[in-house]
């Protein structure tokens, strides 16, 4: 994603209590972070934040956490909100450290247009990596489950094969989501973008 | 397939030495039609043959087998012999026996362009169903090897599911053939009609 420098988003967010700053002291018992203790879905690298912020108006039921490496980013997101989420929390962090955060208490991760790394010795950034699929198994704490949605085709051919590697079973594979039925699906910023120039949404759904 | 009646397409297979009749004697030992013994390397609902001859002619060092069920689809494949290739033979017969053939010998199956069978009641007839990985579970002789390709979207995430589920290991996935290198492919009838209409070409290439 194009960084913009956005004026005062570190003290914004410093200032928000929908941000979790203190975040290494919650690990293990992230629900305390939330009205009620439930399910627990968290989305790596949120970007503007359309997506979770679309999914905790839809599930009130499940809790989720936003995570985001950038003040800039996540600033857009807290603009957005309008309304009090109390199932909604974000995270300002770097994805490689997400095992020193979490511990078996995630049952979903969603990894959305994530940055498709395309060199090759840039591999194991990719967020479905083998390296990143080891630090994800000290998060879930019972079935692991991870849903992935991308436009970019080398990063998802990639995915499976990594996906099918590491034993995770598939439960959904779409090779072209608009062409499915796409009632449940909750958009975010690039999937509008890119859907909307013609280009193929690969979505897979995972679990083991 | 649209079948077309052709005449005297019987008769000709009936002559033609390039078609194993008495297919049932070699169970185990078919290198025996063959003038050397070297791998054996199938295609499973050969069509008319495009794809098994361009691979007979660029690999002389592997001996192919196309199966097909129709005489009159098989015929067509005849019509476009016009050398001697020591290294490649027909039969005709349906692939729901192809375990009953084969006997621990094969090293690669190809599965090009299959029958989607668009229902789900009849997703068991597809050739990358578990009823038919299973099947093909008797005729490799040691590593098992598919390699499959379609302009069939459904068929094709379909098909990702089940021969993961089945335990193998991705290769090679490709979502867009023609995107990527296709130096070394060889291209079956269909494939050249669907890529030409702009339809990109899904391949996977499994073993385990």
């Amino acid at each position: 994603m194009r960084l913009k420098h956005v004026k005062g988003a570190s003290e914004k967010i410093e200032q928000s209590d929908m941000v979790i700053k203190d975040y290494i002291k919650y690990r293990g018992q992230f629900y305390e972070v939330f009205e009620k203790k439930q399910p627990l879905h968290i989305e790596i690298g949120m970007g503007k934040g359309d997506f979770i912020l679309g999914m905790a108006r839809k599930y009130p039921e499940i809790n989720f956490i936003g995570i985001e490496k950038y003040d800039s980013v996540l600033v857009r997101a807290l603009d957005k909100l309008v309304e009090p989420l109390p199932n909604l929390k974000f995270i300002r962090m770097d994805a490689t450290m997400i095992d020193e955060v979490f511990d078996h208490e995630v049952d979903v991760i969603y990894l959305n247009f994530s940055d498709p790394w395309p060199k090759k010795k840039h591999a194991h950034r990719r967020l479905s990596s083998p390296v990143f699929l080891k630090r994800y198994d000290e998060l879930f704490q019972d079935t692991k489950r991870i849903v992935m949605k991308t436009d970019n085709r080398k990063l998802f051919e990639y995915s499976l094969i990594s996906m099918n590697e590491y034993g995770y079973h598939f439960d959904e594979v779409s090779l072209d989501l608009y062409q499915d039925n796409v009632e449940e699906n909750v958009q975010t910023e690039y999937e509008k973008k890119f859907h909307g120039l013609g280009f193929p949404i690969y979505k897979i759904s995972v679990y083991k």
